[in-house]
């Protein structure tokens, strides 16, 4: 079982912006990655929040990821851009390529941004949040390391390729944010944690054959011997493979494809990430009244959750009620973060020079059982 | 065991004009609705071809789908159209929808139109390559009666909404088609003509639980008691039943929710069909160079082509290449009609006054076990 310990939404912040300040980051990029790591912790998205700090340090310390890039727009059109990361955070490039498509699409009617070059930007629906907040319908979705098997196939060639939509409606706004795969890595890095045979329909073993050995997955991926997570709808056609592998291909397009970047399967590579994203703003006013349409949406999603439940069941969601209702949890109560992951962030403020008490509280651990990533 | 009499493209074509010439279409409206069911045929999607005159021909009948109706602009901007079909058919809207976007696409960069009050338009995937028939890429989706369950549901409340998207490249264009649920009602159809159980992860009973009863699921849809066909990604979140869920909401939105046009929920009610539709066309050129672009995609298809292959498995597919295949096939040696559709056709010949034996041969049926749907 893990363990956690609790610490209010303003502590953790403070703790995030002056880590990223120390690897550093500009005042105003801390923020902006802190704004989207958060967001994910708050969300109970705990796989892209706070614990990723450690892997983006060893990005940094290993040349992948350049905290002093700045994205350039190599391209562009009133309705487009196409950006080079320059290999920077992510979170920098993505923020500033969904801005740049916000301004253009309250101009134009829509826009869709590109990225090559860039890393791991976090949640996708962050970006597309960014779109709803101003009123508009945003899209977001990156490629990855490859990780998804495609149908009939025994080696990963696309990334976890997830798509995130969002659109304002009351009383939440629809906020749709999916992995295209089945599940994501981090699903699997959890039973193998717990040491739980993965559930059928889930991973395959070097051969291409179904698996439920979380370790062994993981272990090839890694190494590259085959294997890997299957697709929404899963290993055979029967239950859609080909569906889910076919989204993974839409969700490349607009990253790697139309930035002319590299795909999953030849991202990390030779020293280079090379992880693409792409974005899709539209201003709901090029269909006549932006209002009219939010109230359309909010009445047929009020419907949705109304409708019958089945049996068992005492409640349907729409997409984003979820999300909402950690983020008010947790703002309120504040958030609990992995045992290990606290290790971790002990450990970045012993390697900073940032003092563990006044961020972190009196933490202490047990001498042996140390899993932190830091050696 | 289902029969077939095969007959030549040509042949067909000749049938289907001058069956929609006798419904009351101008020869140009007969010829692209042709065009539309024909490739389903030629494709392999008998569910979605021929087999559809009947339905249509009822849908006529009825009211439901108007023959002299003019789809009309009632909004638009240089990047996107709203149209009203006037309860038109679907194939006829769709068609003006998607001609009109690649149009606006082809000067502003990217166009999405929305259309609603229509009907059935076939497969989503012909307009899709109307696009990347013109150097574009183009997606197309429709919202239909209501068979999605949404996750812990019991009533269907969005349609099979399904999404296709199209994009040039070599040797095949990217050619990607599928509903969000798991399967199509077509699929449901098949099993119980061939009194097959279900597999399991496909339907829910009334009851909203998983049921291998064909009929009774069928009969429980067309009777609004409940139940339907499940997401992609089964009834339970585990296999991402919530992502095939999300999937078909984008669909409803560009759809129904654009267009402020009629949900999956209340389509078929009050003697009025109320289908909607989306289209998006975006101008790979907006990115730099159509021709790298196309280039870069289809190296990666053939790598995916070319990777290795599960255990037992002896190929990977890449999208649109099972529909070239079929369509290479059907063009050469002709189209197998599911004798049931032929026998809708004799009845319809004779219905119309065509010589059944001029269009269709001479084709002999046993008086007794006619399944012919006309009555």
């Amino acid at each position: 079982m893990a363990e956690y310990i609790r610490y209010s939404y303003p502590n953790l912040k403070r703790f995030c912006v002056d880590a990223f300040s120390k690897l550093g980051f500009s005042n105003e990029d801390c923020e902006i990655i802190t704004d989207v790591l958060l967001l994910s912790d708050l969300y109970g998205i705990e796989s892209h929040g706070m614990q990723r700090l450690v892997r983006y340090h060893k990005g940094i310390e290993k040349g992948l990821i350049k905290p002093e890039a700045k994205p350039e727009i190599v391209y562009e059109t009133p309705v487009s851009l196409v950006i080079d990361g320059h290999d920077g955070m992510g979170q920098l490039n993505s923020h500033f390529a969904m801005t740049k498509a916000i301004e253009k699409a309250k101009i134009s009617g829509m826009c869709v941004a590109t990225v090559r070059d860039s890393n791991h930007f976090g949640i996708a629906g962050y970006y597309a949040k960014m779109a709803a907040d101003e009123g508009l319908v945003g899209f977001a979705m990156t490629n990855s390391e490859a990780i998804m098997v495609p149908t009939f196939g025994r080696m990963a060639m696309l990334g976890s390729n997830p798509i995130a939509m969002s659109m304002p409606a009351d009383p939440y706004p629809f906020f749709f944010d999916a992995s295209t795969t089945v599940v994501t890595r981090g699903k699997l890095e959890i039973y193998n944690k717990n040491s739980e045979p993965l559930p059928n329909g889930w991973a395959l073993n070097k051969d291409g054959k179904g698996s439920s050995d979380a370790a062994d997955v993981l272990k090839n991926i890694v190494a590259k011997n085959g294997g890997g997570i299957v697709p929404l709808g899963g290993e055979t056609e029967k239950l859609g493979s080909h569906k889910g592998y076919g989204w993974g291909m839409v969700c490349e397009i607009f990253c790697s494809i139309f930035s002319m970047g590299i795909t999953s399967n030849h991202t990390h590579q030779n020293g280079k990430g090379g992880t693409c994203h792409g974005f899709m703003v539209i201003d709901p006013n090029i269909f006549g009244s932006a209002e009219d349409i939010k109230e359309h949406l909010s009445t047929f999603l009020k419907e949705l959750r109304e409708s019958p439940k089945a049996e068992g069941q005492a409640r349907i969601y729409t997409h984003g009620e979820k999300e909402i209702e950690a983020y008010r949890d947790r703002m309120e109560n504040g958030i609990d973060v992995n045992i290990n992951t606290v290790r971790e962030m002990v450990d970045f403020c012993k390697f900073a020079g940032l003092d563990v008490k006044d961020y972190l509280g009196d933490v202490k651990f047990e001498e042996n059982g140390s899993e932190s990533s830091y050696n």
